[in-house]
């Protein structure tokens, strides 16, 4: 294994087989400030099913559901391979750490797609190249530091004046791995955690945040993926409702040909 | 138990609490054409969560993912309580018939809602009123003549000359219980999946069709929707991509008094 070559987004989500189940590392590249990014964590149980020797097909979709903070070192991921047919497989996940603690429950379903009728009705969000866009420079916690985020629309603006009334909650931008690394389905899984807080954009400030549940929709197989052959995808996001202490999230990730390759939802908490 | 003046809807989504895991069985008044409506399944899920001695808080997400066709008769449901802290509880629960073959998945997660700063950025979607909108009377399946469905927009048209493009997906109406019921979290769910197939819309025709994964995100308690004391929903429902024979659905559901209650997402199965 040539380690020393791998793209850090590929060491940080490594998983190994072990007797009874499979076992991973939190990355200190991938870190928030209160624990691993999301969408590293999302994207490592992603990975493990990809890797799985019964796995057949490609994601469909993928729920994953923070259950507790994970703690900086090793974790463990038990994959229950729970129904399967001649085209679809239902996968449950836990991730446990220490004494089997369960810190994150996820569920997935793979599909070995077939061809069929196909039609795009979302329209692409027009955008200036990613190479006109300027790269956006605020990087407080090392994940953000893996991406190359470049903003069209809806730029975080936060420790400014307390805003006097709401702002938008959209966002439109590029996102890229800060190392290019080539469009899968780990790092569309990974990308769909990695917008900002949308409370953050709406409020103009940062605050206590974590997302509860994200759920994300696989609309290329890995043939559309290696036929897009992209290093970054041009990616909106938006809420709909702020509301005791809960918020939605909803986000599309295209490649830059104008093909919607996922789509991604999530609720998440917040303290304000 | 006043079993005789119960609403067709409580007598569908009834579960009885057993000695390892809870019993139910399929309603043949929320019947499909070969299975149980999907949307009556989730609120039987979502019911029995709400209804287990150790469920604090109300509804904040259900995810739930069809992995087998469900047969006419008795099923079983274990629900785990697989997390819990002072504020959250993750649930996963699992649907069994026969012999322990697992039909249905589903992981939830319930929270006790702390008043926060509330904002809906989302904008009600202006329509008629109920009462001055035609009621929809072609009702193939029984679970479709338990719902009062009243399209402002998007009405299905099928059986026609075969289209030359693709329609539009969307669809806005209204949506009631038949006979009138108070809309709880259980009834938010099942309408959450009563849209037709948005396939269904865009080609002008019916196909075989089922849904894999469906996700509701709940944005009010029990407390809002008491408040709220409705029978019916304005509801809209939308599509992104159709693709290699899966498709996704997104939906909103308002009170008519224009807060945005549930917010539900879906990837589909079709053929053509």
């Amino acid at each position: 294994m040539l380690a020393v070559t791998d793209h850090v987004f590929d060491s940080a989500t490594r998983v190994t087989a072990g007797d009874s189940c499979w076992q991973g590392r939190t990355s200190e590249d991938y870190w928030a400030f209160v624990g691993p990014f999301g969408g590293a964590t999302a994207a490592t149980i992603l990975r493990a099913l990809i890797e799985h020797p019964q796995r057949a097909g490609d994601p469909l979709s993928l729920t994953v559901n923070f259950c507790a903070p994970i703690a900086q070192g090793a974790f463990d991921l038990d994959l229950r391979l729970v129904k399967a047919n001649r085209s679809t497989q239902h996968w449950l996940v836990d991730m446990t750490q220490g004494d089997a603690e369960v810190t994150t429950l996820a569920t997935a379903v793979f599909a070995v797609r077939r061809p069929s009728w196909s039609h795009q009705q979302a329209e692409f969000p027009e955008a200036p190249a990613f190479e006109q866009t300027l790269p956006y420079m605020k990087m407080a916690a090392p994940w953000v530091r893996q991406y190359d985020f470049r903003f069209v629309a809806g730029e975080p603006k936060f420790g400014g004046a307390p805003l006097t009334a709401p702002a938008s909650a959209f966002s439109k931008m590029w996102i890229g791995d800060r190392v290019p690394r080539k469009i899968d389905a780990p790092s569309l899984m990974s990308m769909s955690d990695a917008f900002f807080g949308r409370v953050f954009h709406a409020r103009g400030e940062l605050m206590p945040f974590g997302t509860v549940s994200l759920t994300t929709y696989f609309h290329a197989d890995a043939e559309d993926l290696a036929a897009e052959d992209i290093t970054r995808v041009l990616a909106v996001a938006d809420a709909r409702i702020f509301h005791k202490s809960y918020g939605d999230q909803i986000g599309e990730l295209w490649s830059p040909q104008g093909r919607l390759l996922a789509t991604t939802h999530q609720i998440a908490y917040f303290k304000a």
